[in-house]
């Protein structure tokens, strides 16, 4: 067992450094580690019931991640372009997505698994580029970051449905049932759990305090447990608990001190996740002819797809405005990779398809920042207005 | 799994900070806890496969912070005292412990494991008793700290060559082998290992540097990882290997930081094996007239052991100053349980002895305190000479 850890975290972690040293993203090096040491290729380690328990783990701290850096503030301060842009971005590949697998065949639930993989943006890797190059105080990069949490939120609701019909009687009333849910355990977990969070809080960390140099740490990570059991509870997938109990602590005036906190554990489990991820692609059958054509399809819908839906919803603001954000609007990341995986280890999702959303997560990742640079280091960058900082995901 | 992860976790750090608050050690709440929700009372979960993998991942890393808690410079500045009072505390115990199990004709491996976990101080309850009376300077206080890190390392021999005999046949030929590779293992992890951690590090931080946002962390994982399975591999038990990577990373310049990244590992996966470990004791088995009395007689024994022993080493410096030293070197910890973890894992202890060691544990903490405070606050202590700061574990 820690022969296995042992394998995964150092592949990850060389393969990572590799990556970024390349100026590529880490992510992708875990991914393609995972898949070249994983048991379809050479095969270092065989996935049994205990990795996908840990991989499990991983996902659910990297949610609660991902909501400890979506303020629920930011969601109201966003602009309406940002609503747009966002909104435009989840409903075109979710179209796109779940069109093609119709088309194509493909049972119901799968291709409503592959429209929400298609959903979410991965804004890490834009953040990035637009750090590196100075821009990240502009208005484009306000509008990407803004529209990226409504994304994530949207993606994480489509989601929540989506998964819950893997398992259910495919209806108009059960869909209707999770919608329902869906929204009630988000406006419910932001409405009862914001008050209870800062009421609960101070008790806590009286009782926990001195037993512990963090408290607020043990009670983000009993939260984050504890959401996540209720929603798998209710029928909606795990770790949409975890993202809104990260959003919970997301406006504590001590969330920077929380992410640090988390940022260990991050390190930890998340590389192995990733790998993990990359370990279950079968990737003898990703490169043949009935699997490579459909994958490369699915990653032109992917970028076709934010390309048109936030570039329409943000040409108001003039032409290399709309590129740009569609542009940025396009790396997939870890919420895809997290609904496929969901969507396979139900069985609703094929081993082929999963191969399919991976190589869509891993091109759109690498296609986006080589576009990106000259686009913001272009001159009509300097005419846009310029935008607060601060806003969305830092 | 997430469901019990959240009663394990929650449940650990309640009982510990309530146990904290009556002044008691955090640990002893956290045992208690396990053996009140485990499967032998309340029943909240049952102990699975997955459960103890979780509990030796948690071990790994506890071991690793005791490891990088005991800086090796600090082994070789400890005076000669110390180093009389570690070891006699060592060979007592053991004596006393093997002694009893063998008197009542258990097997000579169950005797050598009981003794293994007689051996081994937990220093951290006397430490914070010092430290809470401003006695953390003292010459009292240097000799108990010292004589805890030759005790650490000590135990850790004992552990390795007690945990090969497990499984082996036992012969003479076998424990002097398995005592060679102990010492080697030792001796080669610090000798070998220091320069290659000094020069690997660097590597490792420019290849890795990018990718983590704490290089020296990532290292930090894959070395204890990988002694641990180095360790496991020669027959030895794996946290072994933990302990001597910790050691490693003691002495660098670096090492608060990697204590502070290690620290919210510890509190998510450490509280939850002492919950492991409370829930794996046959509670209602304890309190039979068959297993009580035996269980506390090895307390008795494992109190006057160490009184005994460590007090006669101690005694050239006065009467006081030997009491003082005993009482302080009277609490078992963490690597006690440990040590009849594994005992009872391999199929070595029964149940009952493996209950009696937890009981040990738990008296030997709760004892120590309330006497330890009169000895230190008596006018035979301002008689003392003053010794310097720093040494041995903080």
């Amino acid at each position: 067992m820690l022969l296995d850890l042992l394998i995964l975290f150092t592949s990850a972690k060389i393969a990572g450094g590799i990556f970024t040293r390349l100026r590529m993203p880490a992510v992708v090096g875990e991914i393609l580690a995972g898949v070249i040491i994983g048991p379809y290729a050479l095969g270092l380690f065989e996935i049994t019931e205990f990795h996908d328990l840990f991989a499990e783990l991983g996902v659910v701290f990297l949610l609660f991640t991902v909501g400890l850096e979506t303020d629920p503030k930011s969601l109201l301060r966003v602009g309406r372009e940002a609503v747009a842009v966002g909104t435009a971005g989840v409903v075109l590949p979710f179209l796109f997505g779940y069109g093609l697998m119709h088309a194509l065949g493909h049972s119901v639930p799968e291709a409503l698994f592959v429209g929400a993989a298609l959903t979410a943006t991965s804004v890490g890797i834009t953040a990035r580029v637009m750090t590196d190059l100075k821009r990240i105080t502009t208005r484009v990069a306000r509008v990407i970051l803004g529209a990226a949490v409504i994304d994530d939120v949207l993606g994480m609701l489509v989601l929540a449905v989506v998964s819950g019909m893997a398992v259910g009687i495919l209806s108009a009333s059960h869909i209707a049932l999770l919608t329902v849910e869906a929204v009630a355990f988000c406006v419910l977990a932001v409405v009862l759990g914001r008050p209870a969070v800062h009421r609960v809080s101070p008790h806590f960390t009286r009782i926990v305090g001195d037993a512990s140099k963090d408290p607020l740490f043990a009670l983000a990570v009993a939260l984050c447990f504890g959401f996540s059991v209720i929603a798998f509870k209710i029928g909606l997938a795990g770790i949409i608990g975890a993202f809104f109990a990260g959003i919970l602590f997301a406006e504590l005036k001590e969330a920077p001190q929380l992410r640090r906190s988390m940022e260990p554990i991050h390190e930890l489990l998340v590389p192995i996740f990733f790998v993990l991820m990359g370990a279950k692609v079968d990737v003898h059958r990703l490169f043949t002819m009935e699997v490579l054509p459909i994958g490369l399809l699915m990653t032109g819908l992917a970028i076709v797809g934010k390309l048109a839906g936030c570039g329409a919803a943000a040409l108001p603001g003039g032409r290399w405005h709309a590129l740009t954000i569609g542009v940025g609007m396009i790396p997939r990341g870890e919420v895809g990779l997290v609904v496929a995986m969901i969507g396979l280890d139900s069985g609703v999702v094929s081993n082929d398809v999963y191969g399919m959303v991976v190589l869509m997560c891993i091109v759109t990742s690498l296609v986006a920042p080589p576009v990106l640079r000259p686009l913001l280091a272009s001159p009509a960058m300097m005419e846009e207005p310029p935008g607060p900082v601060g806003e969305g995901r830092p």
